[in-house]
């Protein structure tokens, strides 16, 4: 019997100038793969480079986290951006933080979309395109994201290492996919319940859905969320609750 | 004897989405090095993309033009960043344009700051450093100055090669600094002059000052502009007489 | 016999900082109502003090011309702005540029968005509403945009001056809708047709259809374009022959 | 025997998007001014709506808190503004603000620059001159100031109420003048000495300097801030105990 593995992700960085917000150096004792906010929803060059440079200390594998540009609206706001301006500006993102991801010994290894970038090109195919475009303008990285979108298909027909997450306080439908937050329930708040998910997700891949019967969650990382009150420590328990359950913990393959 | 050699540098995507500014197209036929624009003071991921292209297609070095975080003042405002802000600033505007270089086959291979960040390190011990601290950050590049500036004595000092350049379209003192651009005189506008000082620079290391005297100007690069009307066409003349009295054009060794 | 009358706007102030654009000191002897860029999609506020100092001078309408928060993209990727934000991103447009329109003796005297905004809000309820309410907080001024756009009719039944405008250089449906920017033939280049469509806008509210019939196109208010070569000169062109068919120019009542 | 009366004045609205700063309900009911941000280092335009609207109801005047184009560096950073541009810019947030503060029923009432344009315009005439010039632009407004600096001095020369203002958290040179923040022992943290400090500028006029001599500070309002852990609830004291020993609280004349 193989040891499940299951690598750890969470958003980081994402403060500006004046404006702290995740507990950068608290996540990076949870994680094992850091996703670095690279200016354009947050994430000013000091950070980006005090982040990568304790990342690397630590093992913990960079990823950028490229978005819309839109410090406004911290990158959730969905943009109409012409697929060669975005595939430049995704490559532009990635660019800037691997100068210190380097400087400090790394590489970027993966990329990751944010917020409405994320949603948007789960179903939207030009805009998925044009950030694989951007992520081949940088190199050939793996891109993080959900199960079945257009981001993740587009970036296997590129050649790419498309690598599913799974969400452990995100509710899931029956066909597999994320009930919208909007809706009520959608968000789990539940430590416990969060944990026991987690248990499930690394070693069974399966969560049950809303209507409670189990669905498949082929996850390669477990992402987790760090921007809330409280939201570290509980990061921090999922690590030690998966460790303890025999769980191995280790960016993926 | 020798053939005098000397690189030609000139300052270019410094359009800004909407915006065109400079004629990067025929700029890319003229000079040898091309100072491209990253994003602070101007220049948006697509310009850098395509003007990367075309250098890299054409054989001229790329450089980095990196500027204090200023659109709205066209990086032409002095800022007292703090050091360390400043340093990471640099080495992201430089690790961004990078990504394009490399997409296209080539590498950011030198670095130039821009505009008040150009005149702030002339004689600011602080800044200097911080930008040569922002160079190292990315790599043991060249850096592109003014000779007798803090910045290249810092460059030096950090083992980097520091590059001296000068203007054929500005007044010298007798010193071998430049006269301020808010004195009369300050900026030469006559084709012919500046064809002529590009010839003694180029040849001889020397120009004739304000006051009438010779003075030594030891520059390894020649600044062209490219940004008002006219000047493209006027910097590819000086690179055609250059041409025909014998004078090697190529990158700074 | 009544005189006609119409209103001639044109965008103005789209320059930013280093950049810029539209011939404004012409414009401005063209047009009885200028739509000021207010520093969302271009505009900076040394450019918008020094456009209202002209347009009062000469008795042109100021209108604040409100934008998504895109200098990147010059307000042309349409946004999924929260209607609360869009709100207030309006009023704070309108409120910025009424500042140096009563500097200058004047005020803001009406609304139009720009780019995206004003595409997306011919069909976006939520939108349109968001910036209706933004116009409320400023003032209760009037709204210009396309006939038949949910932004009049939001604009209506919040008690404002709905200003329905046409397009002399845009080829109309029908149904007196315009036939969208990239489809053939969208745009008219050719002087003299749009001269003759102006003609036919002002005095007989009407044009031909991109396939031959006259259609209605009730319009108290006529968009000219000035930020292309040749541009600023047709518009004036346009002003003459209206003048010479005896048109009466002025502001919409 | 008159009673003493006093100004409390605090920067609210300093959050910028996702991204909070401020405690701005809680402050709001400790101040009688409030200096909020308009969006050049802080501030979006949601946040200015919401923290004008409070303010209003609540009786707390509105002021504009002005600042350098810097939301990278929070308006830290001196900037070498170019003055016609530095006026524009200042006028362009009053008037940004101003529309939310009519909207609430209320009107910006005073100026009052931020960081770096607070810190600059003490002694440089040039700058001075022009935020004054911004002032006036949007209206005849009273000036929140260091006593003694060039800014209040240009103020009045300009006909405007010139209203000094004092920190009970801060050390006083002999001259009083603020000791630099750089040094040790500038800033006071025992809310103790605060508050005796905020009764003796209230009642007396007068602090101890840091050799220990009264030095005279004749102050119409007094800043208290609310942008670190701990420093809303001192305030608040502040607050309390200038009422209880018989200050009276409200807006400067």
């Amino acid at each position: 019997m193989t040891t499940p593995v299951i690598d750890l992700n969470a958003d980081l960085g994402e403060g500006f100038g004046r404006w702290p917000l995740t507990d950068d150096e608290a996540l990076l004792s949870t994680v094992t793969s850091a996703n670095i906010a690279c200016g354009y929803h947050a994430g000013d060059p000091a950070t980006m480079r005090r982040v990568c440079a304790i990342a690397a200390e630590r093992g913990v594998r960079i990823g950028a986290q490229v978005s819309y540009r839109d410090l406004a609206g911290f990158g959730r706001r969905a943009m109409d951006v012409p697929p060669d301006e975005l595939a430049a500006e995704v490559a532009y993102q990635i660019g800037a933080l691997d100068v210190f991801a380097r400087a400090a010994g790394a590489r970027v290894a993966y990329v990751k979309p944010h917020g409405a970038l994320y949603n948007r090109t789960v179903t939207d195919e030009e805009q998925a395109a044009a950030v694989v475009e951007g992520v081949m303008l940088a190199g050939r990285l793996p891109v993080l994201g959900l199960p079945g979108s257009r981001l993740l298909a587009a970036a296997r027909r590129a050649g790419l290492d498309a690598v599913p997450e799974a969400f452990a306080d995100r509710a899931y439908t029956g066909l597999g996919t994320l009930v919208p937050r909007r809706e009520p329930g959608a968000v789990l708040l539940d430590p416990e319940t969060v944990i026991e998910r987690s248990l499930r997700i690394a070693r069974d891949g399966s969560v049950r859905s809303v209507s409670g019967e189990p669905v498949a969650v082929r996850a390669r990382s477990l992402c987790l969320h760090g921007d809330t009150p409280g939201a570290a420590a509980l990061a921090d328990r999922v690590r030690g609750e998966l460790l303890a359950a025999g769980v191995e913990l280790g960016p993926f393959a």
